[in-house]
Formats: C-alpha cells, sequence, structure tokens
C-alpha cells in the first residue's frame, strides 16, 4: 500500500509547523509540489526550506505542471471543479508513477488543510476513480485565520456567540451575515462601506512582508485598500485576510 | 516591564505543539495554571508534562483557585462575563506578586487562543484596570476544529462557501445557520433530529480516548448519543466538537 501525508504547515512562519508536521517530514519519501498556476516561488522556495531542514533521510521531490484555471469564468465554483479535476488528473499520474509501493507520499499544504484549500477533496476523487489506491492522513496546521487572530491579539469568537468563515465574493453578495465574519479569499476589498465593524486585517502573515492593520473600518478601510494595491503591486501578489466584528454587537 | 505569552498548545495531542510554542515555553520564566472550575486534572496534567519536556531552563509555576462558575444561571453570557471577571483578579494578583520586570510569564492554552477561550479577555480587563502593565503576545495553536477535520480527513469549509462556527446552545435556539456549521460547547447532543445534515463527530481528539463516528445525523445521531453519555459517565467529563454538513447542500 502506499500513503499520503496531507500536511498543514502553517500560514507563512516557518516556526508554525507543529512536532507532528516535522515527525511526518522526517518520514517522507516523496515530497509533491504541485502549485498554483500563478508561480509564487517564494511559497515554493519556503516549502523546500522546510523540507530541507526537517528531513533526516533521502528523499526525492516529484513535481507536476498546475494546470490552468479560468479565472475569467463567470461561475466560480464550476471553474474551480474542473480545474480540480485536471489537477486531479496530474497528481494521479505522480502517485502512479513516483511512489512506490509501502513508501510514503506527502503534500505540504498552506496553513491548515480544511481551510479553502482543494488537495483533500483531490485525493478524494482520485480515491474515487480507483486507478491507484491508498492510505491518507492529514496533519492540521496553523491556518491564516489562527495566525490572523493571533498577531491582532485576539479571539476568533465572542462568548457564546457564533463566527462566520466566508470568501470576499460572497461578502459582497451577502454583506456581514453575523457580528463576527473572518473573510478570506477577498481580492476586492470587500470590507469598504461596513461602517459598523471594526476590522482586524493582516496580509502576508507570519512572513517577514506582514502587514498588519485595525481599527473602525470607517477609519481605516480606505487606508488598507491602498496598502493592499501597493502590496500587490510591488510583490506581484498578495495574501490577506481580515476578521470583521459589529460595534457595537446587534445580536446578544 | 513584564512579559506575557499566550500559548496554543492544540487541542490534545502533544505533538500538536508548534515550534513557536516550543520555543516559548522554553523562554518562560513562569507558567500560570489558573483552570476551570471542574477539575480535570488530566488536562493540567498534559500542560505539565509539556513544560517538564520543552523547558529548558528553571522555571516556577504559579497556580490560582478558579471561582467557581454558576452553571445554573439562565443568563449563560452574563454569568462567563461574571465568572471572567472574578477570575481575572485572581490572575491580575498572580502577575503582580509571582512575575518579576523583565520576566516572561506564560498561560499555556488548549487549542487555539482564539477559540471559545476567556484567557485574552481577562489579560484585556487586567491591563484595563491599569494596575499592572506587561506585554501580551500570542503564539496561535491546532484548535480542536482543526483537529477534528484533519481526523475526519475533510475540509472545513467547500469551495467558495462559508462556514459557520457556533454553540450547541445556539444551534439548539436558531438549528443550523448554513449549509456547513461545527459546533462546539454542546453538552446536549443539539445534532438530533437534523436529518439533512452528515455529522463528523469526535470527542477527546488527540488524545489516547479519542473517538470518531461520522454519517447521516439519522444513521449515527443516536448513537453518538449514546456513546458520548458514556463517555461522560466515564471520565466524569467530556470534550467533543462536531461539522455539521448539508447533505445534498441547498446554497450554491
Ligand atoms: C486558498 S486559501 C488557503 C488557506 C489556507 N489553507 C489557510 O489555512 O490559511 C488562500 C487564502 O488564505 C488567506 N491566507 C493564506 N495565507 C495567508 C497569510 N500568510 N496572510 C494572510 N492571509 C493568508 C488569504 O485570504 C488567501 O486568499
Ligand atoms: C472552552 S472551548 C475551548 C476551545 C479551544 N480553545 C480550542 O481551540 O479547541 C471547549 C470546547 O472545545 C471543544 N474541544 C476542545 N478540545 C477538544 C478535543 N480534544 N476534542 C473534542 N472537542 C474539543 C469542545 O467542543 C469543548 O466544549
Amino acid at each position: 500500500m502506499k500513503r499520503l501525508l496531507v500536511i498543514g504547515i502553517g500560514a507563512g512562519d516557518p516556526d508554525h509547523l507543529t512536532l507532528q508536521a516535522v515527525k511526518a517530514i522526517a518520514a517522507t519519501d516523496v515530497f509533491f509540489i504541485v502549485d498554483k498556476g500563478e508561480v509564487k516561488h517564494e511559497l515554493i522556495q519556503l516549502r523546500l526550506d522546510l523540507i530541507a531542514q526537517h528531513s533526516r533521510n533521502p528523499y526525492r521531490i516529484a513535481e507536476a505542471r498546475d494546470p490552468e484555471r479560468d479565472r475569467a469564468a463567470p461561475a466560480y465554483t464550476a471553474a474551480v471543479e474542473d480545474w480540480r479535476s485536471r489537477r486531479s488528473l496530474a497528481c494521479e499520474a505522480l502517485i502512479r508513477d513516483e511512489l512506490g509501493d509501502g513508501e510514503t507520499g506527502a503534500f505540504l499544504v498552506w496553513g491548515d488543510p480544511a481551510v479553502y484549500d482543494s488537495t483533500l477533496a483531490i485525493l478524494d476523487e482520485i480515491l474515487r476513480r480507483g486507478h491507484v489506491a491508498f492510505d491518507v492522513e492529514v496533519i492540521p496546521g496553523i491556518s491564516s485565520v489562527a495566525a490572523l487572530t493571533a498577531r491582532h491579539r485576539i479571539g476568533l469568537t465572542q462568548v457564546g456567540r457564533p463566527t462566520h468563515l466566508t470568501t470576499g465574493r460572497r461578502l459582497a453578495e451577502q454583506g456581514p451575515t453575523a457580528d463576527d465574519v473572518v473573510v478570506m479569499l477577498d481580492a476586492h476589498s470587500s470590507f469598504i462601506g461596513l461602517d459598523d465593524f471594526h476590522i482586524y486585517w493582516g496580509a502576508y502573515l507570519g512572513t517577514p512582508d506582514e502587514i498588519l492593520v485595525s481599527g473602525p473600518v470607517r477609519e481605516v478601510g480606505e487606508r488598507i485598500r491602498r496598502l493592499r494595491e501597493e502590496a500587490r503591486a510591488r510583490k506581484g501578489w498578495i495574501m490577506d485576510t481580515y476578521l470583521l466584528r459589529r460595534m457595537p454587537p446587534r445580536d446578544r
């Protein structure tokens, strides 16, 4: 049998790695590197550095060219699912050809593998097709949400109250659905205009480029929008996330 | 100046500890142990084991008797806030008397300090009173939510869709507010009857007592209710959490 580890590596800081992840890296024979179409060299380099630092045995690296995703498609979910299917075929070939029976392969996943990441769904799809068999083990990681709240020294939740986790696209369509909303994958500063809310924003969390801003949206919203645009222009890409907290709360 | 570290230690597995948390423990002079009224000896012992294993220097342990919380009070939030205030006075005295200037103190917080935990709010309250000053640094941890999804090898989120994090009390009052809902702090198996949902349930995650069950609520709900009651009777306390996922989804 082949064994696959899906290892959460944390959201930017190499010290986000758990002891469980360190042991998992040390036990891996083949690392699969299949990254998003956009070339985020730094993010791949961070993975290679973690591997070099924590491996204890000889290991191999298997890389796949990632299929392009149709970013102009109006139907986001369909576009992601189509891209995911093509990606799963590329991963299937890698697992079949590069990982021997009795060996352990690993995917190093940014943040926590459970949070807006496609690796687990891709492995499920491969298993469902049934052309290659393997066991899967998941090692949880520090998500960018945990990194955000830690850096701002705030709770994700308030006593006895809900927190909603959503995407920028949903926020833009529906507005905030609770007094506490965490937003990821926002390409458009969709917080602008939410003047009842406090925002706790973080970009490139855990990395040397980290930027943190917090305050009432009414006071800091435009500044965050500018910082995002400048940072994206400077580095070529941005990763940011934020918590919106209604002040004062509406719903007790 | 005094420095306080709020260190997430993960949700049960000692290997959930991050490298950052290991370093923070090694840098701590005084560990503050103030645990919930219920005597959960095992949970305190796990902290003492982590300290003994990862400390690199001499350290001290400062313990506070925790005030009783009024669990019969009908107003949950008010009862928690009252208990929190009394707890913050106990912590204030400890920080004032047991931690020297230039020293580093630490609270080891179960899971992630941002998730339904009062430590940060207590420290804010102490700082607001202004009788003792200190810097705070938060080290994120693997929450029981991350542990749950990892053990079930599932996503917390689905592509482009929201996930709501809430309490058992809220779920009982309002029902599921989304297709994907994570429930914590549920004393009453409030999932019973939610027959459109799949449940991914975990108790004592990450510990040798871990129990996992998943399936349609209609098929496994009663079994989980029984398992919870048996486990609680056997050990004297239970920690469990679950993800509800509507099948098929309603909202695309
Ligand atoms: C495809 S999702 C992956 C999330 C990842 N699995 C996690 O647990 O954080 C990418 C989104 O995560 C957020 N993100 C990831 N890393 C981040 C970081 N270091 N700083 C800020 N946001 C980050 C951003 O919202 C980004 O759009
Ligand atoms: C006061 S909250 C603290 C949560 C913690 N800060 C975290 O990040 O998981 C306690 C609740 O967390 C959940 N929980 C904590 N540890 C758990 C574990 N090992 N297994 C299952 N649920 C757990 C349960 O829902 C429990 O009622």
